[in-house]
């Protein structure tokens, strides 16, 4: 490091001025230990100093070792985090607020682009076709680097879809379906090959299941994936336990992302802690290696530097935060990304719904009449306590959970805001709109379990095969 | 967490009390922060207080935050470290006493077993054959459960090899044969299979390489490891950025050592701070692994629980004290080693021979001239200042490099001792032991060119190619 101090610390992040400072730190001690020259002490010691005090103009707080900016972008930004502020990280969602997390300021904290009417208008224009529901309704509320990926598309240049899920059990909820729903869409109106990964050896990291239990959960939520419907010529689904060892790219992918992040940076990022075990630590460049094409020399032919879209649920998006950190770094595109409001539990959108709680969650193994009495008797209602005083005051449809779910399934426009209205006004009661979601839902669950009846073990095995998919680019 | 703090707390290692006491910090700052109540609280703090006491009493020392035991079998062997005493971890080796590192010292530290006299016989008639000059003089020193190998054999229970290299440069120098020469002989006489890991993902993390530069010195590192003479049929070599691509056993079995190790136990066996990458911290596992015969399903037709047999320098020890700690926990069995002193550098037994110092080292590439010169100018010498006192007082052979590496290099035991009593009474000039070693070294090294000259790609292939090899089990 022969670099002053005053060089460009300006430019540094928190996390790289903190890093700096603990290596000055431990640089000082070095030289203490080895009873350097005391000149040479003295201009480490005042180096130190320096570095701490760009430290604290830029952070506003002292530097603390072992204490490393909790997240660089909330500071970035220059928020503060609240004690009633919305949490949330990838294993965990909790809000205060019965309307559910407040996505204009987690936009601003994670420092991402709202998806506006522009944007929405720009796709629409792109493809030629009406925007999905989910781009309508506010859904799919922000992204990163979307321009990019419309400019290139309209000069021709293509990209492929990149989206995953977590295989922790084999009872998939509805909610699981959002980014798949939308990911396929993407995939017709685009054109584009999708690559789908199931982290069994996160699950298998973060539960308590043996790595073959892990690996037949991922097979298991194959099934429910491919029942979306995707285009087996154009789409990949892979286990990492199992692809891992039959990809010539990936691990390389992995241990490139590995050397560039360091531990400071997962805790600031993740809030890992010295108590986590190394494959905690290390996993989320496991996440973030399918950003890159090289990660599949067999779908892209070889071909690298292929540009990435990820949908994904906004708690996703501290992965890829760091992916994007890393990618210019290893020679690598960054990620373009669509983050997606999270799905909210029957009983309100305080939290999101957890297949860990049946009662949260509308399995799509359900059946009829399970749908009915789960949302009968637990979807929250933004409804009056008295037929009387809902007929007078109305429904409030923005804390109701069945109004929430129709937004996300009832795919008639008019239909939804007459329903707004209704309820609103108090012509409609709260078990009137509940019928109305329940006779949405289970024709939707019936179907899917009878495309995922048709879903063979051989197909399974087809789609997940590394092979080369049916694009040129 | 059911149990209470006195249920077990002293058959905890002080690395699992650390962990317990900062755990137990953090329950109680999440029941503050989430304003439990009073009472739950004060229990909570009581038990940390409980579980700090035992700490202390355990390792003497007050537990600080972020600070774990540093070594943990330094810590159960109640050895304590001293400014002057010799260090070792996988990257340093360094000692101020000029006969080397004190190896007896070193297996009460490490808490491995010396190979002793018995040892060796019991060896000897096992093989039927007269024991390595290695095992003869005390190169191969140490070990861990060569008992119960040689109790599996006797019993015509079998057992696999696995060494490895990390192949940070081309230049391979005489000490890196020192394993590779020992572990032909075990291949040899034992008649087993063995597996040879060259860590190029390890090199591209510590160095400044890319991954392509790190397969290309593990490619032609490989031809130096293959000119020593290893069986093809029974020799699997594998470069880790090459070989965790493709096959189906490896990462699963780094992925379960991933998941049983923590950052603090990392920290503490290898040091390692907030400030390295997670690459690195998540590496050990990487080495452990082929450890577990499940690693190479092709290689032993997918049968596992092959005991395992290391031969390694002590310095990598640490990664196998590691693995040792995990394998029952996942199921494995543990691996025995055998361990070997460090091949000091010319200047004397106060560092090992480097490649990235070449008047350290003499490389195999070197020509018999540049041997004979690197040994006349470097090689420290443990004779006197002049030839009169030299005559009069004789040389030291506990300190005279060129002696310590015909220890190494000279296969006839009665020839050696000839040399020790001769340089010992003064009879035998410095420059005379010189020369010995010099016509020792000249052919042996030219032979080994030779041999490797003969190795083409096509075997390199075969070698790294994952198949079965000739051993049924």
């Amino acid at each position: 490091m022969a670099d002053g101090p005053n060089c460009d610390l300006k430019s540094l992040s928190p996390l790289q001025l903190f890093e700096r400072v603990t290596e000055q730190g431990e640089k000082v001690r070095a030289l203490k230990a080895g009873k350097a020259p005391k000149d040479e002490i003295d201009a480490a010691v005042r180096m130190l100093l320096s570095l701490k005090q760009s430290y604290k103009t830029t952070t506003g707080q002292d530097y603390q070792a072992g204490l490393p900016p909790r997240d660089l972008e909330l500071i970035n930004n220059g928020t503060t985090k609240e004690e009633d502020e919305d949490f949330v990280d990838p294993w965990t969602v909790q809000t205060s607020n019965a309307k559910g997390v407040d996505y204009d300021k987690l936009i601003v904290r994670f420092g991402s682009s709202k998806i506006d009417t522009d944007l929405i208008n720009r796709i629409e224009r792109a493809i030629g076709q009406k925007p999905h529901r989910f781009l309508r309704r506010g859904i799919f509320f922000s992204h990163r680097d979307m321009d990019q990926i419309l400019d290139a598309y309209e000069n021709k240049k293509s990209f492929y879809l990149y989206t995953g899920r977590g295989p922790s059990s084999q009872a998939m909820h509805v909610g699981h379906l959002i980014p798949f729903i939308f990911t396929k869409w993407l995939q017709e109106v685009f054109d584009v090959p999708l690559v789908i990964q199931l982290t069994d050896d996160e699950k298998y990291l973060w539960k308590d299941l043996t790595t073959e239990k892990a690996y037949e959960y991922a097979r298991e939520n194959a099934k429910d994936i491919i029942a979306c419907g995707f285009d087996i010529n154009k789409t990949f689904i892979f286990s990492d336990l199992d692809y891992l060892g039959t990809s010539t790219g990936f691990y390389k992918n992995i241990v490139k992302v590995q050397k560039h992040v360091t531990f400071n940076q997962v805790k600031g990022i993740f809030g890992f802690t010295d108590s986590d075990c190394i494959g905690k630590i290390s996993f989320p460049a496991i996440q973030a290696a399918p950003s890159f094409s090289s990660s599949f020399p067999q779908i892209f032919n070889g071909k690298e530097n292929i540009q990435c879209l990820i949908p994904c649920a906004i708690d996703q998006d501290p992965y890829f935060r760091m992916t994007r950190d890393v990618a210019p770094r290893i020679g690598q595109p960054k990620p373009a990304l669509m983050h997606s409001v999270f799905f909210p539990a029957l009983q309100g959108a305080q939290t999101k719904m957890s297949a860990s709680d049946p009662n949260s969650s509308i399995f799509l193994t359900d059946t009829p009449k399970q749908i009915k009495t789960k949302i009968n008797k637990h979807a929250f209602s933004g409804g009056r306590d008295t037929i009387e005083e809902h007929r007078k005051y109305g429904g409030n449809c923005d804390v109701d959970v069945s109004f929430m779910y129709l937004t996300f399934f009832l795919e008639d426009d008019d239909r939804l805001e007459q329903l707004k209205q209704a309820y609103t006004s108090g012509e409609l009661l709260t078990g009137e709109l509940k019928k109305v979601l329940i006779e949405t839902l289970q024709p939707l669950i019936a179907a899917h379990q009878e495309r995922r009846k048709q879903v063979t073990d051989e197909m399974v095995k087809q789609f997940m095969t590394p092979r080369k998919l049916a694009f040129e680019f």
